[in-house]
Parts: C-alpha cells; structure tokens; sequence
C-alpha cells in the first residue's frame, strides 16, 4: 500500500493531525500547469512520477494535464482531498486555502511565495491565511517553500526541473530545512552519496506548521532514527527548548544553526527575516537540550548517518584499527583534537594482539596490520578490540585497494562485529573511512548498506564518532542509554 | 616526446640530478616477476600501461615479463640504463645498487622494505646502501616506498593491483607524501574527484632523497603551480625551513603535516619512526616560512586546486554571490568564522546591483540574486562586484539545478571573469560552492576545467578562499606579489 494506516490515531489529535501531510490517500494540486518550466508544471510531473495514490490537477482552463484528468475546482473532485498542493499567484492563495476549507480538506501546503518576505503587503495577507486556516481547522505547511518528500508514500512537492533534481531513497533520516533551495541541493546530493531519507520538510514562512510541531510529530515517527535540522532562526523558542528537550532522550536532534556569526546574521535576517539571534543563547539551549551541534553541510549528515546506523558510544576511548599507517595518525589526531581518548591498550591485549598480526604490524592504538595484511587480521584485530573492554568505539580504516583484503572483506567484518554487539554489555558503535576512488567507493557503499558508515576522510569520521560519544552521555544522564541501545540492538 | 628536453641542465647539477627520476629515457625494474599480485609483476603491469619509453624487466629467471623481453642482469641491458627500479627482497638490494652503480645508472628507487624501519639489522642494511649510494654517485628514492608517478612522462611505479588503482590526470600540483598507503589512496581518489597532479612522490625512509630535494626540484618544475606535501616528520629541521622560505615567495606549499597531538605523535613513531616533535615548534617554522599548513586530505587538496587555479587574493574583504539565500549565509558564517572580511556594499554598488537584480533579489552582500534567476544576474552582479574595488575575492554559488541557469552559464561567466581580472589592476579570485547531485557535479566539473576550483560546501570553499589570502598576504611581505601575479594572469 502506498498509504500506511494512520497508526497514530490513539495518540491524539496532533499527530495525525500532521500525518496526512506524509501519507495522504490523494492529492490535488491547486495551479496544476501546462506548460514547462512553471511550478504548476514541474511540480506535477514530479508527483507523478513518485505518488501513486490519486492526483488530482486543478486548473479551470485545461481538461488534462500530463495524462491527468484535471478540474476546474477543488469542489468538482468526486471524493474527499487530504492534501491539496497550492501554487497559484499569492492574491489568490487565499480564495484557493478557503475553498479547501468548505471541500473538508484539512491539509494544505502551499508552495507560493508573496507573503512574510517580501514585506507588509505579504504580511497582511500572512495574517489573513492564518486566519482561513483557523476558521476551516486547516493545518499548513509554508507558504513560501519547497514542501514535502517522503520517498514511502511518494508524496514529493519539491518543483525543480525533473531532470536536475534528484532525490534519495527512503532510510531513516528525518530532514528539516528553512531554506528551500539549500533543501533541495541537499535532497539532490544525499541522493547521490546513498543516504536515505525518511522525510524532508521545507515549511518556508512556519504560518502553521513549525519546527515544534515536527519535532513533536518526528519523534513518534517509526521511519525516522535521527531528525537533522537547518535552521536560521526561530520565534517560540521557549516552545522549541521543549520540544527539542522531549524529543532528545527518545532521538537524536543535529542542527545546523545558521547566522551564527554577526555578518552570517545579517545575511540571515536578509534571507528568512529570522532574527538570529544572538548565537550564544542558541548554543545554551542547544547544549541543555541535548541537542548535537554541527556547523556544515557535510557534518550535518556525516553525523545524520552515523546516528542512524550505529549506536551511541558509552564512554570516550577510541581505537583505531587500520591498514595504512597514516592515515591511523591521522585519525589519531583529528579524535585528539575533539577531546576524545585513543588510549594505550594493556599488556594483555596487546599480546593477543600481536599473536594475530603480521611481526611488522603495530598492535598498539593506532592497531596498524600494515598494506600486507589480509582480511583475517582486520577481523581478529577487531574482535580483540571490541572484547577487550578498553575501548568505547573502533574506526577502522579497512584500505580495499590493497591485495590482501579481499572482495569478501565487509560480508565476513561487518556480520561479525555485530553478532559481538549482540553480545557485549554495551555495544562498541563502528565507524570507517575509506579515502579513495571508484573501486573502493564501490566497497564503502557496500559497507554503509551494511550499517557501518564510512568516511571520505579520518576528520570527518573522527567528528562522526564525536558525536555518537556525546549522544551516549546525553542518553546516560537522561536515564534512557540502555532503553535506547536495547531498541537499537534489536534493529541491528 | 614522452620524456621532455632537461630544461634544467644549465641551471646546475642539483636540479638535473632529480629531473631522471621524473622524465627517464629508459627504465629497468630489478625484481621483476611473472606472477600476478607481486609487487615485481604489478608495477611492471602498471608502468607498462602509463610509460611509453623503453622498460627493461630483469629477472634471471625469465625471457618473457608481460610481452616485454627479460634480462638476467642490469649489466646485459644493451643500452645505459637511466633509472633503475629495485623490488627485489631487502638482504639483495645492495648488491643491486651495485650493480646499477657499475652500469653507470645514476637514479635508483628502491620499493622494497626492510631497512631502517625494521629496526638495527635494517638500519645497518640502510647506512651500507648510502654508502653505495656515495661510491657511485646514485641519487636514491626510498627504500621501503611507493616511488613516483608522474602523469606526463608515464613513470609510475606504484604497485598496488591496477584493477583496484586509480590515477589522476596531468595538473598542476606536485603531491609528496611520507606515507605511501596514504599516497596511493589519495591518488586513487584525486582521479575520481578530476584533480590533475604534476608528480608525485612517495620518498618512504628517505635514505638520501628527502623533501628539501624534492622542494628545491620543485622550485623550478614548470609544471608544478603548487606543491602539497603529507609529512609525519622532518630529521633535518634548519635545510627544510630553509628550502620551505625560498620555496614560497615563487610557489605555494601546502602541509598537512599529522603527529600533531600527543596521541598522534606517538602513533607516527610508530609508523614511520618520524620524530613528531614538538608541534609548535612545526607550526611556528610554518608561519616563517609563509607554508599554508592544513589539516585533512580534503583541505589540503581544496587548498592546493585554489591555489593552482585561481591568483592569490590582495586583501580579506569577501564577496558572496548566491542563488540560494541558506546557502549564502552558511558561507558567510564560514568566512567570518576564519577572521576574513564579508564586508557591506557602498551604497552606489548596492544601487548598481538592484538596477540589474529581481525586486525580491537582496543588492546586499551576500548578493542573493534568488531561485528566479537567470545566467544574466549572475554574471552581470559578477561584474559590478568585481569592479567595485570594494571586494579582493569572490565566492559564488551557481545553483545549476534552479530553471533560470541555464547549461550555458559558466561558458558565459567563466571567460567574462577571466577578462575582467586581466583588466584589474588585483585580479579577484573567483571559487564556487556547487552542493547537489549528478547534474550539478557536471557542472560544476565543467566550471573547474575552465578554472574555477568548485567546492561541495560553503565551509570548504571558505577554507580555501582563507589560503588565497594568506598567501597573497605572503607574497605581499616577500615582495613577490605582483610578479607572481603577473605570471598568473599570462597562464590565465
């Protein structure tokens, strides 16, 4: 079924109050176009492609458009619409949100801009839309944004030209950006570097639907393990401490919070209007909510995936398992930089660590097996390490290029590692970097499809593994790290 | 010609003496074998794909390598042998040297391992083969390396398998590592990521060729813009200061030297047996030596493609030109982060700008020019900005993916920029951010064949704009600064 049962329906209204917005039974789009290029156009043929349920296009002067049968009104469509998609010119937004309103439809995104941002013309007629949105129970995302993607039910309202857009596959990572064109570039790249997607909100101007109510809607969600978020700023902060602040111990919140330098928030307040604010109060509520900061794209998502593949760390002491011995220094110091231990390992494991390995292999931390090691002494290495309860998490930097590890290396590694998971106290979350070109992105793809996450570089991965150590503290002081990793296990 | 006149004969013996190892006539590999996943049959197999002049294997055991016709020993080769490559086991390289030495062979890379850091039998080994080395006047890369590839000439004698192995096209910037796993990976990677190299050289134990010879080789290598270096360690402290000070009033260099940490440092001796030293001591001799020292492989590369592409900045006032507003204040955030300058417009620039801007379009800096707009709005802010004298580098950030850029767009921006920094009296250096998937990475590999370096986030082009004004701040306070620009603007 393209549409899952609102499950949510004993929780109360204001989950499923948002659900529709995911997993609608059908969808009109109000200013459905013909004509190529336009929102109206791009937007359905994207729909099209993705959402399998009914679309209904509405546009008064086509009969069909894309194949689709069209209608002249919200009111001519035979049966009840759960989400109607709006892009007609801002003045007509709202006769268009009204019309919803008296056909029953009570979910309603609308993509236009001319509201809030473009001055006090746009604000009144913001207010005015709150006001129908009241009136008729309405519950709205935007205006003035990109919408939705949930690549489950195929409902997807970003309107990029088709044929330079591309769009993830479905995963666990739940996806909030006020700005709509940096979400779309980041839908475009995710899609392109396999990370998956469990949801993607551009809300544009929040009239209604906000970074509280998905937080609160998020946090119930099954498909989502981890929401990251983009924002500028936001206005209810007290509300958003607390949402974010009971949404934490459940799952965990990356941010990228912009304008956080004085230029960054003019630039900001040009951008959304968001007061930005000043950054250290964001940095407060950010830390007493548990909330992981990050301050780039790629560490937004670096973070994203490693959350969602692998489990929190309990404590701070890494080891590092590794092929080539530079980058094993490398790793060394970018886990030093961030405060985290790489410790010296005791007699005892070092031994056994050396009865393993090669005679010219280190079998200290860095654990380097040398570019002629085989597979056998990755894997040895490594359950050494994670038994040895000296060590909170293991990067392991497998180098797939040289002849001894062999094609077979992460279908014997990573089944191992988590059958040891299983079975330790606490599970010791493993993290790759795999520095290299077409072969071996090919292996660290495979990796990552087998949960163990892999980085480009040793910085990238040691500011990932940061995360997953503060994450366990956060969990650990909540009261909710066994709970959490005890759910996590199950999945593995 | 696939070894090049040595232009460099009447500029002394010193630079000469290197010019063989890159550019050979001839090439003998000692050690070379029949049997597929040695490292004596894996270079032959590669050097035999890249190198079009005359390989000689020798191999007493063999007529017939790889269709190449098999000496027994470097003395039956019928002509003088210009560089000879050992891989034979550690306890025969001597006598191979020797051998070499008797024939006249004057360059020799050793790969194989088994010297000084194996402990005292390899050390002795190691002070037996420099005197070799001095009896015959052989200048020596290695041992226990990967050796060199240098993609004009073809020498390449990295042996990790061929299938597994990518290697970059000729550029502009000369990578010498200390690590030669890392080396391999990052070759193998730079061909993936479109990063042309001019040589590289992986020096392993330096036993006689070390990175003061290669700095001062690289000095006067026309085919070398910037030179990158990995290093874990340098033994002769006060010639590499001085060979990095004469290196960068001419050239760029760009470290990333790891063992910074203490954690780090005692993983480094372990792995090359580097003496880490005191890290402050590294960067204080960086900083007086105008070396721009990074700190992951990315950095160092985004680092070293601006600065082969684009001419060092005149002062820190940054401009951003964006099609995204999220974007624009993420890069703003980034730059202010690095202490440079994203400066207000003067009022007549702002005025300039909003003529020729959407009225939603935002004339400030960062120019927003908006997901409405078209190829002409870029290109005509670019100028305004450029001719502003308000502005020393400029980052923009194209979009590709929104309907009003066309695929037109760098062949129309990228040569009016190019014209207009001929015109200045400083050129603005230009770097873009392109963060999206297939269609925008076209693009924005396209921009980057045409000489505008694009980065895949605005944290790492800030990055990398901060070295474009460092450097020009260098060059500034060596005096060299408009000679070098000059020089550039002729290449652009």
């Amino acid at each position: 079924m393209f549409f899952r049962q609102n499950q949510n329906d004993e929780k109360g209204m204001e989950l499923s109050e948002l659900e529709k917005f995911f997993f609608p039974r059908n969808v009109a789009v109000i200013g459905a176009s013909r004509k190529p290029g336009k929102v109206g156009h791009e937007l359905l043929k994207t729909l099209k492609r993705f959402y399998k349920g009914k679309i209904y296009p509405v546009n008064p002067k086509a009969e069909d458009i894309l194949g689709l049968k069209t209608y002249s009104s919200l009111k001519e469509i035979p049966e009840k619409v759960d989400l109607a998609v709006i892009v007609v010119p801002a003045p007509l937004v709202i006769d268009a949100v009204k019309e919803a309103g008296e056909a029953g439809t009570k979910h309603v995104i609308v993509i236009s801009g001319g509201f809030k941002e473009v001055g006090p013309e746009g604000e009144e007629r913001e207010k005015k839309l709150v006001e129908v949105l009241k009136k008729y129970g309405i519950r709205l995302i935007g205006p003035n944004c990109i919408g939705v993607y949930v690549p489950k039910s195929g409902i997807n309202t970003v309107f990029l030209p088709t044929e330079r857009q591309g769009y993830p596959k479905h995963g666990s990572i739940a996806f909030i950006s006020q700005s709509g064109a940096f979400g779309s570039a980041v839908l475009d790249w995710a899609s392109m570097r396999g990370i998956g997607i469990s949801k993607f909100v551009s809300y544009g101007n929040k009239a209604d639907v906000d970074d509280v109510d998905l937080l609160k809607y998020l946090r119930e969600d099954p498909d989502t393990k981890v929401i990251t978020m983009y924002i500028e700023g936001v206005e209810n902060g007290r509300d958003f401490f607390e949402a974010l602040k009971e949404t934490t111990p459940v799952k965990p919140v990356v941010v990228l919070k912009s304008g956080r330098t004085e230029a960054g928030a003019r630039a900001a307040s040009s951008h959304t209007g968001a007061l930005a604010g000043q950054d250290f109060v964001y940095s407060a509520v950010f830390r007493q909510a548990g909330v992981i900061r990050t301050y780039g794209m790629e560490e937004l998502f670096d973070v994203g995936m490693a959350l969602s593949k692998q489990p929190p760390a309990a404590g701070d002491r890494i080891a590092v398992l590794t092929v080539g011995g530079g980058s094993g220094v490398m790793t060394t110091d970018a886990l030093s930089d961030l405060g985290l231990k790489v410790p010296k390992l005791s007699e005892e494991t070092v031994n056994k660590l050396r009865e393993v390995l090669l005679p010219i292999a280190s079998p200290y931390n860095p654990v380097d097996v040398t570019g002629s090691a085989t597979d056998e002494h990755l894997i040895q290495s490594a359950e050494i390490l994670m038994r040895s309860g000296e060590i909170d998490a293991l990067i392991w930097l497998p180098y797939y290029i040289v002849p001894g590890i062999s094609q077979e290396l992460n279908k014997k590694f990573i089944p191992l590692v988590k059958k040891i998971n299983k079975e330790l106290p606490y599970p010791v979350p493993i993290l790759g970097v795999a520095t290299g070109g077409e072969y071996t992105t090919r292996f660290a793809r495979e990796a990552e499809e087998m949960g163990i996450p892999m980085y480009l570089s040793p910085e990238r991965a040691a500011l990932a593994v940061k995360a997953l150590v503060e994450y366990g503290k956060w969990l650990k002081r909540q009261g909710t790290y066994m709970e959490y990793i005890e759910k996590f296990r199950k999945e593995l």
